[in-house]
C-alpha cells in the first residue's frame, strides 16, 4: 500500500519532532519543510535529526528575500498596526510560510499539511486559511486539536517521554518558561510565565534588543529613502548606502537592537477572541514604521491619508486573522498600493536609548508649500476668505443651537 | 454714544496688545480677556500692560481645572490623535478659552469677541465656532482677516512701530525665530525657522522637555489608576499618591520633562487644507496616552474597541477643526463616554530617556482569563472546536479559488 | 436516574416533532417551547401533537408585543438593512425567541436547549449564540449538525418514515417546495426551487402581500407619528388613531400587503460565508423604514447622520450574525439610541402598487430653517461668504494640480 | 485695451441672460458656453438669443456621451446613493459642464469662468472646484455672490426689467413656482412651493415620469447585461438588444417614465450645512441602480462588500460635495474600479407602476454555489464544522458575562 505523503511544517523543536514520529506511527510519508525567514535557527542540525527520526525528506527553504519584500515592505507601506500597537511579524511571516508549504505540496505531490500551532492560537488559523486559499482541495492535520493526540501528549513531559523512548534527541538547554517565534522582522514571546498580565517580562527574555540601560551611549542618525512608500535605501552616517531589502531591515534590526528600539508588551484581542498577553521586540519595523508614518503625511494628500487609513485599520484585521490571500486581503492591498505611490522621498532619523526620533524630511510628491503657510507672507492666499470659511462652516452650528434654544 | 463693547482674548505679547489698542482707536469699548490654562505668563504684568494701553477691564480667568477635567482627561478616554501622531493640545485648548470668552461676554453684556489668530491657521476656526455655536449671535473680529488691518500691519515691524508710537511697552527678549502655544498639556511650536520641513529644531527651543541626552540617568516608575477611562490616581515611587487631575497632570510633565517623553515633529494637515509643520512637547499627556491605550484593549471588549477606534479617528479630526461643542462633537463623545464606562485598573509605567515602557497592569473589569489562554490548561476549551471555525471560515476562500480557477 | 430536561424550541412540524421523539428516545425529558412572535399557527393543535408525542410540557408564550417593542421598533429607529436591502425580519425575531428559551429553561431547570435549525444556516448561529451570551452555561443539542441524527434522517423520506413509526401525525397538505419562517413583521422564503437563483418565486409562495397586478386600485394616504425615532401613532384616512405597537405593524402590515409593499428577492452572504438566495416580504416594516428614513435626515444633524450611518451598518451585521446582546451590540445599540433622541415629528405616506410615496413631513426637532434656505430671501446668508468657503476647499486641489503638473 | 474675456455657462434662461448682458456691461468679452447633457432645451434658439444679447460666440458642446459613460456609468457601478437616497443625477453633470467649460476656456484662451449658480446651493461648489482642480489660475466670477450684482438684482422682477431695458426677450411661459434642473438622467426640483417640507409636489411637475395612476397598465420585462459593473446590454421583450450607453440609458428613461419608476421627494443636507428640500425624477437610473445592487451582491465578495459600501458613502459625499476630480475623488473612484472588475452578469427586471422587482439573475463570476447552499444536499459541507464555530464565536460572549456577573 502506499502511504499517503504529509507535508510538515518543521522547527526542530520538540513539539515538531514529536509530531513527526508520531505522523510516521500513523502512516503517513513525511516530507519537513523548513521555511528559513531569518530565525537563528541550526537548520542543518534540524535537517539531521528530522532524517534520524524517519522524515523522507527535508526541504530547507530560504524565503528571507521573499519575506521582506512581498511582506515586510507591504506592510511599512500599508502602515498596518494591529490595535493600535502590534507591527504584525508573527501574522505576516505565516501566509509566507505557507505558500512554501503548498510549493513543497506540490512538488512533491502529498495531499496533506501538519503543523505544531495550538488550538488557541492564531498561527493554526494563519497557516490553515492561507493554504486553503492557495489550495483548497488540502487536507490539514493539527495534531493539537485532535482529542487522540492531545490525550497522550497532556503535557510537556508526555512529550520528553515520548521522545526519550523513540531516540528523538532533545536540547540540553532548559526550556525558557515562555513561547517565542522569530523572524527577520520581529521576535515574539507569550505563555508560561508572561500569563499573569502583571508580570514584568523578566530582561534575559529579549533577544534583538538590548535594554534601555544597556543601550548604546552614542545616539545614531541615518537617512532612509522610500519610493511608492517602499523603503529604497538606507544611508548610514559614515555615508555607506545599504539598498538590498534584506540588508536595509538587518541594518536597522542591528542599530534598532543596539539602542533597545521597538519592545512592546501588550494584551491583544486574538481572533478567537480571547484575550492574550504578547511581548514584541521589532527594531528595525518599528524605525520603518516611524519613518514612514513621517513621510506618508508629508506627501498624502489629507483626503486620500484618511481613506488610507481605514482601510489599514480592515487590513491589519485581516492580517491578523490569516486573511493575506483573503479576496478582501488582495482588494485592500491593491487599493493601499494604489495610495502609496505618491509616497516618495527621503527622512532623517535618531536613534537613542530607545527613542526614534524623526530630524526632518525631504520630497517631491508633496504639496507641502513653504511659501503657502509660511506665516510672513501672504503668497496666494486671502485671510478673507478663511471669513466665508468659518461663517459657512457656522450655519450648521448656529441653526443647531438655535433649535436647541427653541426646544428648551 | 454708547461704545460697543468687545472681548478680547488677549495674551499680553505684541500682536494682541496692538490689536487692543486698534480697537480702541476704532471706537470700541474693550475688556481683555485671559484664560489661564497653565501657561507660563506673568498676569499680573500683562492686566497692567493692558489696563495702561486702554482696556476698560482684564479678566484673569483660573481655567486650569476645567481645561484638565473636562477636556484633556476625555481626550485621554477617548484615546484621541489627530493624523496618527498628534494628542491635540492646542485643539483642546480652545474650546476651553472660548467658553470662558463667551461667559465674559455674556456677564459684560458685550456684543464683539476679537482674537489675534492668524488667517491661515486653525486656531481662528476653533474660537470662532465654538463660539458661534455656544453664542450665535456673538460678532467677530478677526484683525488679521480684516484688509485694513493686513494692510497696516504687513510685518513684525509695522507692529514695533505701532507700540513704539502709542507708548505699547514691547519685551526686551527678542523674539524666538518661531511662534508657540504653551498650556498644562503641551507647548507647540511652528512658523519661522521651522517651516522648512528639512530644518531640525533647535534644542533651546524646548521648554517643557528636557533632552534625550541630558534627561535624567534614573528610570522612574510609577503606577496610574483609572476609572471610567479618566486618571484618577498617580501612584509614585515613594508610595505618594496624587489624586487631583491638575496634580497628576502637572506632575506626570515634571516626570515625563525630566525624562525628554513626549516630543514630536511632524507635518500635519490642517483644516484649511495647507501642510504645516508642527513641533510638539507633551509630556505628561504621552505617559498618560500609553498607559490607557495598554489599560483600554486589557478592558474593552475586542470588537467594542473598534467601534471605539472608528469614533475616536472621527473625534480627532472634529475636535482638530474646532469642532468640540458642535452635534456631531457632542454626539461621539457622549458614545465614546459609554464605551469607556468599562475601562477601570491600574497601569505599571517606566519612564526612562524619552521612552515610556508598560511593565504590567490589573483590572477588575477585564475579560482577561488566564485560564482559559493559558497553554498549559485546556480549561473549558475544545481544541476540536477551532477545526470547525476555521473550517467555516475557509468556505468563502476556497469558493473564492474554485471561482478564479474556473474563470481563467 | 432522573431524566435531563432539554427546552426544545418546537414549531410543530414535522423536523422538530421528529426531534422531539428522537430526544425522548435518547433519554431526555423534553419540554417544547413555542414563541408566539405573530406566525400563522394553530398552537392549540402543536401543543397537543406535542405532548401526545411524548412532551412533559409544553410552553406557548405570546411574545409579540415584547418583539414589536424591543426588536422591530429599535430596528426601525437604527434603520438596520442588510447588505442595502433586507430589512432583518428573522434575525430580529431570533434574539426575542432565545430569551423565551432561556427563560424557559430556568423556570423549569433545565440544562439542555435543542432546535431544529439547519447546520448551513443563520439561524443556528443567532439561536445559540444568543443563548450562550444570556446563560454561557447552557448546553445545546442542534441534532441537524449530530452524525448520528443526520445519517439516521438523510432526507425528507426518513423523517416521513419516522413519524410514521412513532405515530406522530404529518400535515396532510403536501410541503411546499421552499421552507419559510414567518413572524409579526415579515415572512422568508428560501430553498428548495429558489435555490435557482434565476428562477422567479412563484405567484403562489406569497401569503402577506398581494401582487402589484392584483393588489387593491385604491391608493391609501396615512401618517406615522414617530418619537425618539420610535413609531407613536399612525393616522389613518379616516382620522382614526392607532397607537398599539403591535396594531401600529398590523395595521400597515395590513395596508402595505394589500397594495403589494415590501416584497424583495435577494442573493444575501450568509454568516457563514455562503451566498444564499432569499425571498422576502416585510409589507409593514417596509412603510415604516421608509417614512423613517425620510423623518431622520429631516431631523438629524448632517454629521450625526454620517456617524449614524457607519454605526447602522456595523449593527446589521452583528444582528445579522446573531449578536444582538454582545457587548458590540449593546453598545451600538446605545450609540444609536442617542442618535435617535432627536427623531420626531409626523409624515405623510401614500401606498399604491407597491410603492411607498413621501409626501410631507412635519418636525419640531429639526433645524430645516424654510427662511435661511430660501432662493427668494438673504435671511441671514451672505452669498459672499461662500466664495470663501469655496475658496479654502479650493486650496488643497489647486496645490494638488500644481504638484502633479511639476511631476509631469 | 484689449477686453478680458469670460466663458459663461449659459442656459438661455432668464438669468443667465441678464447675467451676459451684465458681463458685457463691466467691459467683458463673452463666450457663452452651453454643454447638452440631455436636457430639453431648444439651442438653436438660445445661440441666437445670446448673440443678439451680445455674446461674441456661442459653443454648443453635446456632451451627452461623455456624461453616461464617464459619470453616470461609474455612478451606477460605484452604486452611488447620497443620504440614502438621491442618486446624485445633478452632481454628475457638474464635472462634466465644468470639463467643457474648461477646455472652452483654453481654447479661446479666456482667463474667466462666469455662471449663475445661486449663493446657497450646491452647484457653485462643485463648478468652481472642478475648475479649480483642472485649472487652478482660472478667475471665476459668479454674480450672484458679488453685492453690486445682487443689490441690483433683487428679485426676479429686476431681472425682468432689466430684460426689457436692453431688449433681452424673455419666455412667455410663466415660470413655474420651482425651479428645475435637467439632464439624460434626472430631473431635480427645488425652491418655491417646495420649499415648505410639507406641501405635496403637484403633479404638472413631473416631467420624465408618469404618475403612479396614469402609468402603463402593462408592465414590462427585460434584462441588463453588466460588465465590469458597467451596463452593456439591455434587451427588451421583442428581443430587440440596445448597447449604446445613450440608448441604454434613454431606453430605461421612457420605460420607467412610462411606468412612473424613480420618483423621490427628500429632504436633503447640502454641503453649506443647509437642509433643503429636493424632488427628484430618475427613471432609468433608478432602474440600473436597482438591477446593478442585486447583480453585485449576487458577485461579490463579502467582505469586499463590506469595504466598498464605506469607499461609496465616501465617493457619495465627495461628489455631492463638488470633489469627482479631486485627489481623494481621483483615488476612491480607482479603488471601486477595482471592487467592480468582478460584477458581471444578467439580471431579468420587472417595471410596473413605479416598482422595480428583480425576477432573476445569472452570473459566472459569481461564488454562488447551488450545490453547496442546498438543503438537500450536504455536498462538501460539514455540518459538526459549524459547531466548532458557533462554540469559537461564544467564547467572547462567554467571557463577557462572566464579567458582567462578576461585577455585580
Amino acid at each position: 500500500m502506499v502511504r499517503e505523503k504529509v507535508v510538515l511544517a518543521y522547527s526542530g523543536g520538540l513539539d515538531t519532532s514529536c509530531i513527526l514520529k508520531w505522523l510516521i506511527e500513523k502512516g503517513f510519508e513525511v516530507i519537513c519543510y523548513m521555511g528559513n525567514i531569518g530565525q537563528d535557527e541550526d537548520f542543518q542540525a534540524a535537517r539531521e535529526k528530522a532524517l534520524q527520526i524517519g522524515a523522507v525528506k527535508v526541504v530547507i527553504d530560504d524565503i528571507q528575500e521573499s519575506f521582506v519584500k512581498e511582506y515586510v515592505w507591504p506592510a511599512i507601506n500599508y502602515g498596518l498596526l494591529y490595535e493600535n500597537r502590534y507591527l504584525l511579524g508573527t501574522s505576516l511571516a505565516r501566509p509566507c510560510i505557507s505558500v512554501g508549504l503548498v510549493n513543497c505540496v506540490k512538488e512533491n505531490k502529498a495531499s496533506y499539511i501538519s503543523h505544531g500551532a495550538t488550538g488557541k492560537g492564531n498561527d493554526q488559523v494563519r497557516f490553515e486559511l492561507t493554504c486553503y486559499t492557495l489550495m483548497p482541495e488540502i487536507k490539514i492535520i493539527a495534531p493539537w486539536r485532535i482529542e487522540e493526540f492531545t490525550k497522550r501528549f497532556e503535557g510537556r513531559q508526555d512529550l520528553l517521554k515520548y521522545a526519550a523512548l523513540n531516540g528523538i534527541p532533545v536540547s540540553v538547554t532548559p526550556k525558557a518558561p515562555w513561547s517565542m517565534d522569530a523572524n527577520l522582522m520581529h521576535i515574539s514571546y507569550e505563555s508560561g510565565i508572561l500569563e499573569n498580565p502583571n508580570n514584568e517580562p523578566p530582561e534575559d527574555l529579549f533577544i534583538m534588543t538590548k535594554s534601555l540601560f544597556n543601550s548604546c551611549n552614542q545616539s545614531v542618525r541615518f537617512e532612509i529613502s522610500f519610493e511608492k512608500g517602499i523603503p529604497i535605501a538606507l544611508k548610514l552616517a559614515n555615508d555607506q548606502i545599504v539598498k538590498h531589502p534584506v540588508g536595509i531591515l538587518t541594518t536597522l534590526n542591528k542599530i534598532g537592537g543596539d539602542h533597545g528600539v521597538g519592545r512592546i508588551d501588550i494584551v491583544e484581542n486574538r481572533f478567537l477572541g480571547l484575550k492574550s498577553r504578547g511581548v514584541y521586540e521589532t527594531p528595525g519595523g518599528t524605525i520603518l514604521y516611524q519613518a514612514h508614518t513621517d513621510l506618508e503625511v508629508f506627501c498624502l494628500d489629507k483626503e486620500i491619508y484618511r481613506v488610507k487609513q481605514l482601510l489599514r485599520d480592515r487590513l491589519s484585521d485581516y492580517i491578523y486573522n490569516g486573511f493575506w490571500f483573503s479576496p478582501e486581503g488582495q482588494y485592500v492591498r491593491n487599493c493601499l498600493d494604489l495610495a502609496g505611490e505618491k509616497v516618495q522621498g527621503t527622512v532623517k532619523v535618531q536613534v537613542y536609548k530607545g527613542s526614534v526620533t524623526i530630524l526632518g524630511r525631504v520630497s517631491n510628491t508633496t504639496t507641502y508649500n513653504e511659501d503657502l503657510v509660511s506665516m510672513d507672507r501672504h503668497s496666494t492666499f486671502s485671510p478673507q476668505d478663511a471669513s466665508g470659511f468659518i461663517n459657512i462652516q457656522a450655519i450648521r452650528l448656529k441653526e443647531y443651537h438655535r433649535l436647541q434654544k427653541q426646544n428648551l
